[in-house]
Formats: C-alpha cells, structure tokens, sequence
C-alpha cells in the first residue's frame, strides 16, 4: 500500500532525500521547550543532585518514591498524556526534549523511565476506561508507582518463552497468577506491576495489571554494577488472584503491548545517552581545563583535543539523530489525527511505525555514552578511577544501557529486519531501489561527491551516494539469502551498522544545512570528521557483507564500486578536530 | 653505533625480517614453564578465589599481608631473582609465564606487581651492597611489604615535576624528606617506600628508601571504581628523618629509576591483559553455551559466534606479541652476558632497548583486556550488570590499566618517540628505509602480498608491506615535523597504533607459521581475519598521518600506494569467524 503521506515514514529516509527545512533541530526548541528544560534541570539540581551519592547506594531507594510525588505533582510525569486526563498534552518532541534532562537525575533516572515510559504509557495506550479511571490519574501524579514484569530468569531476549501463566478461577472472576519475574526496576516500592504472562495454554502473552497488595512477593535488592539507588529485585507470584477486569489490552496482544512500549523505551534509552554524554563531556572538559601538566592545561595537549573533538562530534551525532526523529514522529502523528485516526492510537502507530529508528537511535546513543563516558573518564587519569569522582559513577551506571529494553545485538537485527519486512509487505519500495542502484553502478552513472561543490551540496551528494551504498549492500544480501536471511545475524548486524550511519549522517547534515551560521566552521568541522567516520565504517561493514554474500570477480566489482562512490577528498582530520576541540575546550562544556 | 648483535634489538622488527624459529612462542613452554604456572594457579586456586568477594572488597587488604608471606615462602616473589640471593633465577620468559597465571588473583594482583616488579626490581637493580643486604631477602619472601611512591596530587603523567623534597640535615646524616604521594598501592601495609623525591633543589629526581617506621603517615584507604581488595592510600612525609645510605641508585637519576621499573611494569600489565581476557573469554563463553534463548544455546546464534571469534582472536593476538617479546628479551640477554656485560645490568639495558616494545603491549593488551571483558560482560546479559556475576568485577577492576603506569595516550607517544630516537641517534636506520621505501613506491616496485602463493609466504609479504607503510608514513611525518613533531601528538598517536598493529602481526604470524599443524585451520582463520584488523586500521590511521602531513597529489598518491600495498584478497571473514567460533564453544575456554 503506497502511502499517500507527504511526512516521512519508518525506513523511508534510505530511498529519499529530506530537505533541511523538513527536519527537527535542537536549535528550534521554543520558548516553551526551554523553559519547561529549565523547570526539571532546577528539580534536579534541588532534589538530586544534592543526594548524588545516595543515589548511588541501596540509600537511594528509599528516597524515590518521596521524589517521584514530588516530580509527579509538578507534572512532569504527564508532559505526553492528553490534557483531557490531566496531561500537559505535549507532543512528541517536546516530551522527549523534557526525557533529555531528566535522564541526568543518575539511578533516579530508572524509576523515571520505567514511570513515564512503562507505566504510563501502557495503561494510556491499551487500557480501559475503567483502567484508567482507576489508576491512571495516580500514576500521573506519582502517587500509585508502576513496575513493569517482563524478564524471567529464562526469558530474556526470548521474552514470548515466558512460563508465568494465569488460569482462570472457576467462578471466571479472577486469573490465578503464578510465576517469577526478574530484573524488575521500582520492584521495591511498586503499587502496580504491570505482568506479562500466558493464560491457560496460549501461545502469546497477554498483559495483567497487578496491585501490590493482592500478594505480589519480593526478592530481596539485587546487588547490581551501578545504580544503586535504583530498586530491582525479583517478583513472585503465587496464586495471585488478579480481576479478570484487569486484563490490559487483548488477550494473546501482550506481545504487541511490550514491544510497542520497547519501541518508545529504546528511543529513551538513545536520548540517556545524548543526556549522559554531555554530562560527562562537562566532566571530562572542566577536568581538562583546570588539570594542569608540564606546566599546561592538559587540555591544550593535541591527544586531549582528540579526544574532546571525538566525544563532541558523536554528541552532535546523537542529539541530531534523535531530535529529528522526534520531529519526524510528531509530523506522521500530524498526518494520521488529520486522516481521522484517534489521538492514542496514533501515537501508537507512530511508535510502531518508526521500530527501526527507535532501534538505531538506542544502539548509536548507548554506545556514543560508552565512548563518552570512556573518554571522559580517561581524561581524569588516576582521578577517574576514584570512586570519589562523579564519571566513575557515570560508567558503572550506563554499563546496562546497552543490555536493557533489547540488546543492542537484538537492536542491531531489529533494524534491518524492519527495513526489510516493509520492503516484503510493499510498504517501502527497497528492492526497486536496489536494482536501480545496480544499473546505475553496472552504467557508471555513480560517481563521488564532487568536492567542488558548496559544502551543503557536497553534503548532499555524499549522503545520497552513503544511502546508495546501503541500498546496494542490503539488496545484494537480500537477493543472496532471502528468507534465510533471518540466520545471518552477522550479515544483518553489519547492515544494522550501515544504515544507523546513514541515518545518523542524515540529522547531522540536514541540522547542519539548517543552522546556517551558527558556529557553521565548528559544525562543518564536525560534519567532515563524522562523515570520515561513516566512510571508513561502511567500508569495513561493506567489505564483510559483500564477501559473504557476493562471489569472484562480482564481489570484487562491487566493493570497489561501493568505495569509490563514498570516496571522501582529502581533509586534515586532524586539524579538523584541534578546531572543533578549540571551541569547546572554550565553553568548557558541551555547548553549541 | 651499529649493533654487532645478531639477535633482534629494540625497534629492529619495523626494518628487519624475523623467521618464525627466530620467536618464542607460548607452545613452546617446556615442562618446569607449565609446572611453574600450575603451581601458580593452585596457589591462586586455594588461596585467593574462594576469597574472591572479600578481594572485591576493602576487607581484601586485611587479609593480603599474610597471602603475600604465604606467596613468598613457596618463593614465587623471587621468580627472576638471582639465584645466588635465593631466588629461583628463571629468565625472562619463565619470569613472565608466571606473571600471566599471577595476574588472575583479582585484586591481590596489584599487590604482587608492585611487590614483584617495582619493589623487588628496583632494589635489586639499583640498590646498593648494604641495601640489598639490609632489605631484599624479606623482600623477597614477603616478609617485607614494598611500596612505590612516585605519583602526586600534582604530578600525574608529569611525573617530574613532583614537589616532595629532601634535604639534608645539618649532620649530613640524614635527608629530612617532606612530601605528599597519592594513589600507593600497598601503603596501607607496606613497610618500605620507595619514594622519588628532589634532594635539595635539583632539577630531576633521586629515589629515596623509607621505612614505614620512620615516621611515614598514611590517608585512609581510598574508594575506588575496582580492585576494591587492594590497598591504596595518601602517603605523607613530614620531616621524615631517612638515613643518607638510603639513597637509591645515584642523586638526580631517579627518574631512570623510575622509568626502567615502569617498561617492565608496562609489559605486565599487558600480561595481565592477556591474562583477564582469558579469564574472561571463558566466564563468557561457558555462560553463551549454557544460556538457553529461543530454543538453543546463545552461543548457537551468529550474533554472540561473532563475539567469541573477535574475542578470541585479540587474546591470540597479545598472547603472541608478550611471549614473541619474552623470547627476544632472553635472547638479548643472553647476548648481553656473552659479551661480558654482568647480569643485572644486562637485565636492566634490556628493559630499557625494548621501552617501545613494552608500551605497545601495554596499551594493546590493556585494550584488548576491556574489549574482551566488555563483550564477555555483554554476553551474560542482564546477569553482566548484576554486581553478583565475576564478571561485573573485572570489568570495575580492570578500568585503572589503561591509566596507570603511564595512561595509554603517554604510550602511545612513548612508542614512536623512542623509535624515532633510535633513527636520530643512528642506531635505527629508519630513515633510510624510509627512502629505499619511498624509491620502491615511486618506481613502482612495491606490490600487494601475492594470494596465490602459501598461506606462509602470503603471510610473509602481506607483513613486510604492512612494515613498509608503517615506515613510509612514519617517514614522512618525520621529514615534515622534524623536532617539532613532539607536538604533534595525534599524528604520533597515529603512528603508535600503525607500529603496534605491525609488531603484534608479526608475532601473531610468525607463531602461526611455527605452529604448523596444531589446528592450523583454526589458526589460519585467526590470522586471516587479524590481518582484516590490521589492514583496516592501518588504513585509517595513515589516511589521517597523510592528511596532516602531505599536501595535493602527493598526498593523494602516497595514500593509494599504501592503500593499495596492504590490499587483502577476498575473504568471507563472516565465514572465518565463525570458524574460530565453532572451536572454542567447543573447547568452552579459550585453548588452542
């Protein structure tokens, strides 16, 4: 089904090129958005900050819930719900620009996003209207706290092989809840748990909400890497009885219902990243301004500038990836309320619709945290090993960012696997454009940028030839394993790798072109040295899939027509980076 | 000078072609090498593992002294002592096969490399007749506890500039030392400081021996990311009265001192790389095949078989480039004393002829150790992040090894640095080359590794074209910086990680060809898919020297030519990896 929106769909961005104008940039938060920014980062500065370290000890637990009314009574548990229950009504951007700052509140930041995110969210999207009534309002405010019951010691990533099961009473009125949960954040002091399970002899999970006091038990606090202040423990069932009215959604649905709510979750996790990654640039460039070595800031030793032009350009990255997502987002939300679907369920199709996005912004985000919060932490020297320095609480708290809400390698095949089952359903017309790419390539009519152009129209040029290169590789491995494919997890994580720097590199250019002369040397030195980053990467991921998908001289052919068409002229990167280093060392933060 | 030597010397392997006999590899430990590290092990085994959780711990301190004395009874502290002082007198290889087997005792770890390395060695290079007698027999079994003072709050990486002071008293008796040191492993125990210091206004440093009980006053215990069981303390000196005999060494040269301790220190702590990511590897294969998702073992999935090849691979990588190392610290050694130079001071100049060699395994096993302990970590799933898994603490643990002993950003400009030395003080001839390089280049003579020959002389060629990129680019950065390329630390950082790919290559393929038929396959999969690594980086590395260093065509050229003089044939690497894969799921550890 072709579809007749002018806004940008999931995938779409590989097979068409976006006008600047049509993205979403940081540098247009309203009036609106800024202060709403500067409302949390106060709260945070007044209630957490102060209790850094309490927070990153089983202390912290205690506290949370205190804290969370507090928040929760401000409103800012409900900046997304609909004003009719109460909600600011925000949308998406706005939202996700708020999840931004809220996730620097340390181990606090995971009973916030399991809160807005999980507790929130699913209740609002799939439950009842005596659901709601009955919870939703408390949950708004902070009053009741939610936790959400997926993991089991044996279901993980294989979250449908789940063995809690629900059976029904006899008498029909109630479901006799039996199992064990692990992992679960707010465990501690939840009033709801939202429990995934299997009723009777299903096949599919369904979705229970559960109150603490109709005898949920509790493992003890889970010794954990970091965040401590951060409740998790296991959850028993035993012979809970659970209202059969407290089925949530459909019967047999739940699996949509957790995925659905993955989907925004991963996005959160992505923008934690963005979050915890200026953070610890501050850090890391405050501890490099004022160290001082042979006699000098070591900031203004070129192995430091390196570092400090790297982090800043993967922030860049991010923060433009994920602010024109959410832009993206609020347009088809646009698109569907104007074709007459419902607010809520467009907001869910949305979420559906952009899996892939969602996955990608969550595997470069946490892992540009990774790097970050590495670097930063390497800066400090012999300080970043002191648990006396805030970066080394950053790097234990952010280790599980690239386990939680789906692996980054269940992520990494999420991608694709998206990608391509729109292609298969119709939805996005992949393999047209693939052998399109190929009769190009095989006619010669491909040819690298052209470095004499405008620096936006070079950008321009680049992008589509790095797109072109995405479609070619991902068509030549579809072709290659059909649907097969699936097993090829190899295969389909490197072009998981391939089209997140595409897509990354699109937020960047498109922000970049938009933001005409503002710091436009620094933005531009950012956007050479990032797009050297995605060349030298596509070439590696493009090497390996064409070798393992292609034979002979074809293969050959092919890598070194994908090479020449994301050929990059030549630039002293390293003088790049001593500039965009330069400009930060002088903000002595992440500022631009 | 021209060295007369026919074994290798510090730096050689860049110009000169090694045979595979001409290395030592770890297949090759004999009888007493293996019954060494088992001994070790069951030490480790009886000892510290059942300890394990209490070495994660500050009450891990409590119990080190009297493990060390235990330790040194069975005479493992005196590994490479001299025999003729009790010690066992192994060489270097032996001395360092142990260490690997040492370094896997958590965080007792640190206080055997301070005890062994910088205690023992320091004293029994550099102490005189009276101090060896006075101190190193209890040194030697532990009876005595060794510090090593050099770090301060305002001397890190700068270690010269510390500000603690000697004076003399008005007696001439005494050194009246005051003083701050920070970050001092052991200093809660210890009963002998090494301290480095300035006597009276001298520009450079001299080394001081302290006794706990003159007056040594210790900070409490710090809080640290890891290595929680291991002791580490502020250690102050106020008017401490040290006799005038305890001087080490000569005045003012304590900063050879210093150095000398930190190239072996250097070396272990890429052992130790080698070591926890061997320990790791297995922690994280034997979770992949128990794990249970989706009907199979996780280990099954190409995804996590990925992982276990990549693992594998760079711990193969390290474990040929210590033991390649070892094999010609002997052998030089041994040149050495054939020459009639006297034994400690043989030991010493070796330490000091391979200073880049030392770095380069530092900084590439301490990288490869997070690698590995990163993946393995990432493996165990939600169970890496709980604080339960042996795992979590060795990714906490391990974090300080890519910043002491020299961060990995001072290594790295340690290893083209002193190459570079060698080629000024015309001892290396780099330069030249360099030119017969560059001639070849332009005359066309250099061309890619020929595939059609045996992997062996495939191999041969792919190395020494690797080698003449290295010397090319390192050339060319020289001719264009000349002295001013101190400054240039990115562009020498660049050529740090080329030299190290280089050295660690060679040692990875020269191993493999003198292994012959011992799972040969799995072997040349190893190699085919590093040199993919190599290759790759090498790439990126010099595009950036170039960049920064040549200008036009000249700069478009050079890079083709080195880009094309490392070209690899076609390889499904996806394929090879798996293969490496499939025989260490087998194996459940990393043993080959």
């Amino acid at each position: 089904m072709e579809s007749k929106l002018k806004t940008i769909r999931g995938g779409e961005f590989l097979i068409k090129t976006s006008a600047p104008d049509s993205i979403f940039t940081p540098e247009e938060y309203t009036e609106e958005h800024i202060m709403l920014r500067e409302a949390i980062r106060d709260f945070i500065n007044k209630e957490i900050e102060p209790l850094k370290e309490t927070f990153d000890s089983k202390e912290g637990i205690a506290v949370t819930p205190k804290i969370l009314e507090k928040l929760g009574q401000l409103g800012f548990l409900a900046i997304s719900a609909p004003e009719s229950i109460g909600g600011m009504g925000c949308d998406i951007k706005t939202d996700l620009a708020a999840s931004e700052i809220m996730s620097e509140s340390f181990s606090f930041s995971q009973t916030l996003g399991v809160q807005r995110g999980l507790g929130v969210n699913t209740i609002l999207f799939y439950g009842s209207k005596a659901q709601k009534e009955k919870y939703l309002d408390d949950i708004l405010v902070g009053k009741l706290k939610c936790s959400y019951c997926l993991t089991e010691p044996g279901a993980g990533s294989d979250a449908n092989s789940g063995k809690t099961k629900a059976v029904l009473s006899e008498d029909g009125k109630h479901y006799i809840l039996n199992g064990q949960k692990m992992w679960i954040t707010n465990a501690g002091f939840a009033d709801i748990f939202s429990v995934f399970c299997k009723i009777e002899d299903d096949e599919n999970l369904s979705c229970l909400i559960v109150e603490k006091e109709w005898g949920v038990k509790l493992g003890v606090e889970e010794n954990k890497l970091g965040i401590h202040g951060s409740s998790t423990r296991q959850v028993f069932f035993e012979d809970v009885k659970v209202p059969v009215e407290n089925l949530l959604g459909e019967r047999n649905k739940g699996f949509k219902i957790a995925m659905n709510a993955l989907n925004m979750g991963r996005l959160m996790i992505g923008i934690a990243g963005s979050a915890i990654g200026k953070r610890a640039f501050r850090l890391g460039v405050q501890y490099a301004n004022q160290r001082i070595q042979f006699k000098k800031p070591i900031s203004s030793f070129g192995a430091i500038q390196e570092k400090i032009a790297k982090m800043a350009t993967k922030i860049y990255a991010i923060e433009s990836g994920w602010n024109r997502l959410a832009g993206d987002m609020d347009n088809l939300y646009d698109e569907f309320i104007s074709e007459g679907t419902p607010p809520l369920k467009a907001k869910q199709q949305v979420a559906q619709e952009f899996a892939a996005e969602c996955s990608m912004i969550k595997v470069f985000g946490s892992e540009i945290e990774q790097f970050v919060v590495d670097e930063a932490l390497q800066m400090h020297g012999g300080m970043g090993f002191s648990g006396e320095s805030e970066i080394s609480i950053h790097y234990r708290n952010i280790r599980g960012n690239r386990i939680y809400e789906g692996t980054n390698e269940i992520n990494r095949l999420v991608i694709p696997g998206t990608i391509m089952k729109y292609a298969l359903k119709g939805k996005l017309p992949l393999m047209e454009s693939a052998m399109q790419a190929f009769q190009d390539l095989q006619s010669g009519n491909l040819k690298p940028a052209d470095s004499t152009k405008s620096f936006d129209e070079f950008a321009v040029e680049f992008l589509d030839n790095c797109k072109k290169s995405a479609i070619l590789v991902s068509g030549q491995a579809m072709q290659k394993f059909q649907q097969a494919i699936q097993e090829e997890q190899e295969v389909l994580s490197r072009l998981a790798d391939i089209i997140t720097q595409v897509y990354i590199l699109e937020g960047v250019l498109l922000r970049t072109s938009k933001c005409k002369g503002q710091n436009q040397k620094i933005r531009e030195a950012i956007c050479t040295t990032f797009m050297h980053d995605v060349a030298d990467s596509i070439k590696v991921a493009t090497k390996e899939v064409i070798f393992a998908t292609a034979e002979g001289d074809m293969a050959v052919i092919s890598l070194k027509a994908i090479n020449k068409l994301i050929q990059l002229p030549m630039h002293n990167i390293i003088a790049e980076r001593r500039t965009i280093a330069t400009h930060f060392i002088q903000e002595n933060e992440y500022k631009i």
